[in-house]
């Protein structure tokens, strides 16, 4: 019942449909473009019908993103920002102290957060990943309640080991995957979305990648491309009761400290403003950046040499987390697949056709471009 | 000299223009809809030509903001949040820690702070409004040095003084005036916006009001109601040295405890990013938001009863703060005029037709409605 | 292998011992003289001698907190201040963003964090007391590893449902107990301590109870009285690898709002400044406080009414954290017991009577008052 | 009016009447053992007898401490914390955005911080030291208003200018000078106080300097040497009505990156443990670090060199904090000397006979040593 993540669709994602956005994205349009990324996802669905506490339905997952891929424990310097903390992130204490992520981030459901960050420690450890001596994991969490036997605990240590074993480079799944197996997005079905953005500081090149594990918005409020598209698509709109959330990851291959990536991550939330969110009360709209660069920082035992991209230079990447998070974001919503979970409980994926015609409506609608 | 706050022309504002924003407003569409607040605007121009340091040209002034009106010396529960720091705004800490504001919020320009700020004190102490033991004042700025003699630090205490008297109710002066005089927004003419939000949460009524002082933002940049308006008029922009900022002051007279007056500060974060904001590394984007209930907090010698509105019931809140947050800045932008400041730098206005002709593309103008 | 929690033994307190402490204690002198709170311990001592990691040696537990008791799902206001955020405490992103404290606080070994925080959740939904929808449990940790197999896993779910359905009022075992079972002090034996103070604030009576999970300082800091004990007793001095922290959860039933409390939460950095931390690197020095006040600030839908202690009147209550915080920590030390873990690895009591002696040599033996 | 700083009299310091500290100061034992520091005082003391707000009498003054001195503009790392912020430190915000301190801190009476912020543009601009474009100057304060016509605005900018300029390296004068010229500590007269450390770590060499002005305590509280020298010297106490506070700055050669620097910052508060602090509601105990390495870090126009101290290697300097910090506020102790203000308001100094013979009846009266 876990899905394979090598059944990787063509689907088309918001480029191909012709929404348009600013800035130039890398390759494949996702995380995977900092080099070394690796990203693995374990998608747990099964069961259908009337909810029983601990047996289901299940929809939920797990998903794993290493910073330098999962041969690698070297710590990368990272920062963090909450935009409405109704959720929960593990590890940022320890994160925003010593100015470094020393592990994967993992996402999943409110409720298996524990079990992904004590099974990332047994992980470590065996495989002399770090944690032989102590490990403070980051584990983050949207609610999937809506769809999925929350309650039921049903991601298990074999679940994380796989998404950690299994993650790769390249490109990424989307929608329905991972930790965004259960997700709802502006009450479309959500889930796992990426983008990412090329820009250039004195003929150098960086990308930033963006990962979102999308939860969040009333579907009134949802703007694409600028367009009032949730105001037009007011059919099959639901109220789940619990909580709604986002969680950004952005990463990047350009030479940040960690109060630099603090200020990257804050960045995500004006993405978010422009889909139209409020960050509700009841979101957990947490954001994380790391940065690839500089990984002698913690190798030698004093003084170690790092290099530092100029305040004066954060311009362009500012505006590039703006723009991948908010691609990111609708992503997450093309790729979603309608999904029917726990007491028949239906969600709907975001309807194409309906989409494009409010775009066009609204003169959004840009010719089909390839982002992949 | 000192343009004379009566002199109220009838301009229109952004929905006289027929631009469409959510949400509904209050009376003035004005943050004077939060009852008893008084601002006050003293308004700096003079001289023209060349730059002679200390000489002018002068483009320039100071704002008052009394939370409960000029005659109170009552603090209010308050909070603050700053998107991106390149700024100062004084008193943060003081009130941080406390969660209330003492006294008037007031706007200048980047190198007139410190004057302000002693100058409120004198003003206290001179009129038994608190400060007789001690005082830390809450002064906010933006950068005026492209049209004006900023190094001649031409804001004086008579100055302040005068914003802090004629604060007054009613309608709100917005443009060129005050601690906006000088400021450029998205390389239009910027300054003073404000706007409302009405809300009702289970029956009872509550009014969202916004005031910013608006110096931010590339042209490329700017989106109104989520047209790409900066794109399509691009001629006439302008390559100021020295930072863009903006300071947004939202206040509520829902019953909200200081620690939920920072999360409606927060949310300002996202109507900035509705208008297309990065937050600019040079951009100093600071946020403060009060209540003027719960007025006996600071009143009796030791326990108090307040009111809380539950944190479930936020939502509205959060939504009116960025709303009204958008339409502040769009308001700033409407009202400014065409300023030609030192040594000759110009910096237009927004041209209504042309801006008309934009949001008419993007099926974006709607029929025009009267806010006040 | 489960110590009983009722085999309390009477072994002295720092007080009997004749340590002078400011202020005056609570009956107890325990986090439990503030009324409503209950506390629970699981203590997991098994096997001798050399390490595998699953099998032991295990010298590990849980502890629980109920801020209202184990039959109460109300929140309360709280707060929380990383002084060194080499550490885990989970749930603080929605503490500090609510205000509120959904739950009890339960404190383990570093790498037990993720169990204890699921079953927390198990516990709330099996007995209706929150997490049917959603749970953001609050769980903080030390490390044990230098006696304890942390790797080893060792506390399970019922462990974690023995301590919370056990937790009582009244006394509160201290040292080699429930999550400090395996800790260590100064480079004596430490792990759980409590105390408390009572103050008067215009004729109100209130109190201030603080536990601690002591595991930080090396040798040579450790004052207590201000005498330095640390550098007097430089026997059996140990240099384990890996963190060393402390957890000081502070609770009072005066009605304090949620950012005085993260007031109250950060004075405990100043009772750690009293017996000599330096607040080391590898120290999660992590501080949560709470209010039994305002029991109704969740209960209606829309505004509820608060009670609020004056700013003004809240040195009392900083001044009893700073005290009780002191004398906790040296009640953990006074009531551990030398302990043999993993590897044969010993560390020490710390010794009564070389203690009372450097005492005295500093005249800092009071005449033995007794605590409880 | 202006006291010369070159009347430096040869007062006793902390180390020479025998009190004991940990660790190694410094030749100076001040935070001018960090090379480069130059520290300038303008202290102003005029007029006796009855307050008249205006006229006097004045016990004032303002301090300036360039990290790099006075001829140089550079930026440095820098790190700020408020352990209770009722108090201003202008500039923190940009502070903690930016990572750097831009030019001098300067310390002064709480309602002159305005005057003194504006002068050092004015400084800055007439020197082309910074500010030609704009200025985020810090400036910091405690309340002098028991001893000073603090209403009275007597700081001028002349005053301002005359502390810049006269800033040197060398010994720094204590007690009575400067920003400390009115303040109270413990009941005791305050003012100006600094201390060093050095630290080597893996054979290098380091040295952290603080200096600090102590405005704060009650006098039952103060600590000396862990000794309860304010339990045992009540005589002389009073009540000044206002705030009481500290500042700490904290210098340091060692190269660490400005989220290690606001690290060191925080353990300010370990050292005002030590002294007895509670970190009253009315204190504005605010503190702030600075590294005078990484001159590099903002001069390229894109990416630049920086060394880094591991965070492995941290307690040395964590160590050093505190205990500098401690000292320096003994120093000022020691330093200030009796003083009459307005009203005929009189403030001891710490009697040198009493202390010793407090110290010597707890065994903490060491041999005298010399501390420069």
């Amino acid at each position: 019942m876990m899905k394979s993540q090598s059944k990787m669709e063509k689907k088309p994602r918001a480029r191909d449909l012709g929404i348009p956005f600013d800035g130039t994205n890398g390759p494949l349009n996702a995380i995977t473009d900092v080099q070394g990324i690796e990203v693995g996802h374990t998608t747990l669905i099964s069961g259908n019908g009337k909810l029983v506490v601990g047996k289901g339905p299940v929809r939920t997952g797990v998903t794993a993103i290493f910073p330098l891929g999962k041969k690698s424990a070297d710590p990368v310097f990272a920062g963090w920002h909450s935009l409405n903390g109704n959720g929960e992130m593990t590890g940022t204490t320890w994160l925003e102290e010593s100015g470094f992520l020393e592990g994967p981030i993992m996402l999943t459901n409110t409720h298996s957060v524990g079990i992904v960050r004590d099974s990332i420690i047994e992980w470590q450890t065996k495989h002399h990943m770090g944690g032989e001596l102590w490990s403070l994991p980051v584990v983050a969490e949207t609610w999937d309640g809506f769809l999925n036997d929350i309650n039921g605990f049903h991601v298990k240590k074999s679940h994380v080991f796989a998404a950690l074993d299994k993650a790769i480079s390249g490109p990424v799944m989307e929608g329905n995957v991972g930790g965004g197996t259960g997700m709802i997005c502006f009450e479309f079905k959500g889930g796992i979305g990426t983008a990412s953005r090329k820009v250039q500081i004195h003929k150098e090149n960086y990308v930033v990648g963006v990962m979102v594990q999308t939860n969040f918005g009333r579907r009134q409020q949802l703007r694409i491309a600028g367009a009032p598209v949730g105001a037009e698509i007011l059919e099959h709109t639901i109220k789940p009761k619990g909580t709604s959330s986002i969680i950004v990851v952005v990463a990047t291959n350009a030479p940040l400290l960690p109060h630099q990536l603090k200020r990257v991550a804050r960045r995500a939330s004006l993405g978010l403003g422009r889909v139209g969110s409020i960050a509700s009360n009841y979101s957990g709209d947490i954001f994380i950046a790391f940065s690839t660069m500089n990984l002698k920082a913690t190798k030698s035992p004093s003084v170690v040499d790092v290099t530092m991209l100029s305040n004066n230079e954060l311009d362009p990447l500012f505006e590039a987390t703006v723009q991948a998070t908010e691609e990111a974001i609708v992503n997450a919503l093309i790729a979603a697949e309608t999904m029917t979970g726990r007491d028949g409980n239906k969600v709907i994926a975001i309807p194409y056709d309906r989409l494009k015609q409010v775009l066009k409506k609204y003169k959004r609608l840009a010719e089909a471009t390839n982002s992949s």
